[in-house]
């Protein structure tokens, strides 16, 4: 694993970015969501997913040059169309004109259709905390998780992102709706390790920890079995509705065909009333209840922080394939 | 078990509430909310529910004269004050004050601070849905759950409800963040039955679907481990910041001493954009997308419709003692 300083990572994919026909503003943005993501941990949605994006692109399914424009508005709602353009600046921009509306009215909320993949939706939650405000996010995604009860992927895993601003360090949840991403459950398979808990069904219809079988099987598990499933089919409802596009049924199964995808940003502004609260006290006071309960409790995005931090300082890890990949893009 | 009609429920409920000192508009709907509760199936925040209530205000718990008002407002973003009315007409007031500013402004918000339990969540969605709006809310509880990791019970399972308005049947999604509540636990350990899934873990610590070893152990399991356990402290951060309430830490966690909740109600017009969209098509197309998938596939609602209508027409369902002890209070 090469430890490649952040910057030279940046420099590498707007130059890569730049051949791919983004301008230089653009570049520099996208460039940067996909290297903090890295940053971040996400590895996943990071330099690892860069040469699929780069192949989207050049398949002619996202757009570089297309970008997020508004096509209604009523009140504090707008709607938004993607143009098909590149996931991360639609989602990021989308994130900041609800959190720009909340300034003025309370809420915000910019409903997104026909864009494509937002990455690590985590992102945008990161957004909206470092602007000070509560942001919460979702996409729907293609066909990938069977509905509670059946074998088909009909749902999407429709990842779901709440943020909490806190100065001591956000307070970010960034998950999807099955209990194990697809990634997560190579990342097992790779390392030879059984799933903590039952992560899906295997060919037979069983319950298992093994990764492999439910790779095979195509049947993770929705979170809280009924529950996710149902939450999985509102998130797809609501997005569809508001943004007056694509629900999943109506997004290709492809991966490398997953477009026009539906999106909503909502952002609340915690100073709303006057003065600020103190979202140290409020926050952290929540976050320290937990304390004594057990020592594996951890806050969503507490990891986050540590791991920023080491690789700020160490250099993104990059496998020594792929920073040849992107280099050479 | 007797089969009551709903008007002669409704009639004791009043008569009831009017003892307890409700005004007759506000008993006429506190009741029709119980009623309907039992009416639509969920027996266990229904009549049975009511004697609990009814000792919380002889208690002085809840005020039955406490109502709902605004403290503070900032363009679709509102703070009321619930005074530690009951619950639930706390939360109808709530609801119906998100949608009409929804309805000038696409979304409305209302955060509410120092209320009591809201009895059936879904009651909200419902409401939001059959006035044509898309609802989302949520409220923290008394400490019920532990976090993922640990034993004690720290966080609230803090139930989420989700609805969006379709003329074939709305799709109302009303979930707590627990696998099964309490509630549920008990009618299966009364059946004798084991749970579908593992609902938490028995006092050595390990996944059981044991319901009886759960309610001794206290650790009912989060929907989907740490997913939910995230989730629900989330939800119950935003709802303390927006409401300037209290957290599930500064909850009493007896039951009998749940007040000063706090809760969020989100209304969104689906008709912000002109033309209302076609609801059925469009949730009903999401709907028939998940048929073939398997036989087990029911959509968050379906079921409601089908007992709402048996017990309308055979009498609401209330045990003999039950309703001896609804008809003398």
């Amino acid at each position: 694993m090469l430890r490649v300083p952040f910057g030279d990572v940046l420099e590498t994919l707007v130059r890569a970015l730049g051949r791919m026909g983004f301008d230089e503003r653009r570049a520099a943005l996208c460039a940067r969501l996909f290297a903090e993501t890295t940053r971040d941990g996400v590895y996943t949605h990071g330099l690892n997913r860069f040469p699929r994006f780069a192949r989207m692109i050049r398949n002619g399914d996202i757009d570089p040059r297309g970008e997020a424009e508004p096509v209604a508005a009523r009140g504090v709602l707008e709607r938004w169309n993607g143009n098909r353009g590149p996931g991360n600046l639609n989602a990021w921009r989308s994130m900041e004109r609800a959190i720009e509306i909340a300034r003025r009215n309370g809420v915000g909320c910019v409903a997104l259709a026909n864009t494509t993949h937002w990455m690590r939706g985590g992102t945008y939650g990161w957004q909206a905390a470092d602007a000070g405000a509560v942001g919460l996010c979702w996409t729907n995604t293609l066909p990938n998780l069977p509905p509670w009860g059946a074998a088909d992927a009909r749902l999407g895993n429709n990842p779901l992102v709440i943020a909490v601003p806190r100065p001591g360090g956000h307070v970010v949840l960034d998950m999807a709706m099955s209990q194990f991403s697809f990634g997560a459950l190579a990342a097992y398979r790779e390392r030879g390790e059984e799933l903590p808990v039952a992560g899906g069904f295997d060919t037979e219809g069983r319950l298992t920890r093994d990764p492999a079988a439910i790779e095979q099987s195509g049947r993770p598990l929705p979170i809280g079995c009924w529950k996710g499933s149902g939450l999985a089919l509102m998130l797809d409802m609501m997005a569809a509705l508001l943004a007056g596009g694509r629900a999943t049924h109506q997004i290709p199964a492809d991966p490398m065909k997953e477009v026009g995808v539906s999106q909503v940003f909502v952002a609340f502004d915690p100073a709303a009333f006057g003065a600020p609260p103190d979202l140290e006290q409020l926050a952290g006071g929540i976050i320290a209840s937990l304390d004594g309960a057990g020592t594996g409790v951890r806050y969503p995005g507490e990891r986050v922080l540590r791991i920023r931090a080491e690789n700020t300082a160490l250099g993104l890890p990059v496998e020594p394939v792929l920073w040849r990949e992107l280099s050479a893009l």
